[in-house]
């Protein structure tokens, strides 16, 4: 049993796509600095329903310390340092998934 | 290239474990009857974090007609008509993912 966490972010009106690429390109090298991450995958919403927030962070990890460990990593928390100003609104949850 | 649907809920004040568990038994008989659906998870947040949303789905699926395919779904529509009233709080993302 796995836990996949998800953050779903709105992002503040104004914010640039130049803004968020740097996020994706920060994001798209933490697979390879946090070795916990079993599965990454985010991306922008793309606009298919109404009332969408803009974009999700998908991340399977073994257990509730390799979360922690990925939650609390240098690395991790550093895309956080940008993604924080930008952020509108953000929803998250944790839950079990199988192996 | 697929797509991830996420969703986010957050229950109504007094919503009862049995009603959570009413809504994983229907949500577990849906990949047997879309089969647009080629990864579905969902689960109760597990209370790591503070703020978090209550429960999430995780569905993939091969593309936008894929997608549209199973929003549409009257089983599907019929497991959002169990979910709708115990609404607080919805949040959604459907972003590409790696096939």
């Amino acid at each position: 049993m796995g836990i996949r966490h998800i953050a779903l972010f709105r992002w503040i009106e104004g914010t640039t796509p130049e803004q968020v690429e740097a996020v994706e390109e920060r994001l798209t090298k933490l697979p390879g600095l946090i070795p916990q991450l079993k599965a990454y995958a985010f991306g922008a919403d793309l606009r298919i329903g109404s009332g969408n927030y803009d974009f999700a962070v998908s991340a399977d990890v073994a257990g509730e310390s390799d979360f922690i460990a990925y939650r609390d990593h240098p690395e991790h928390q550093a895309v956080l340092a940008v993604i924080r100003p930008m952020l509108a609104d953000r929803a998250a949850v944790q839950f079990n998934i199988a192996d």
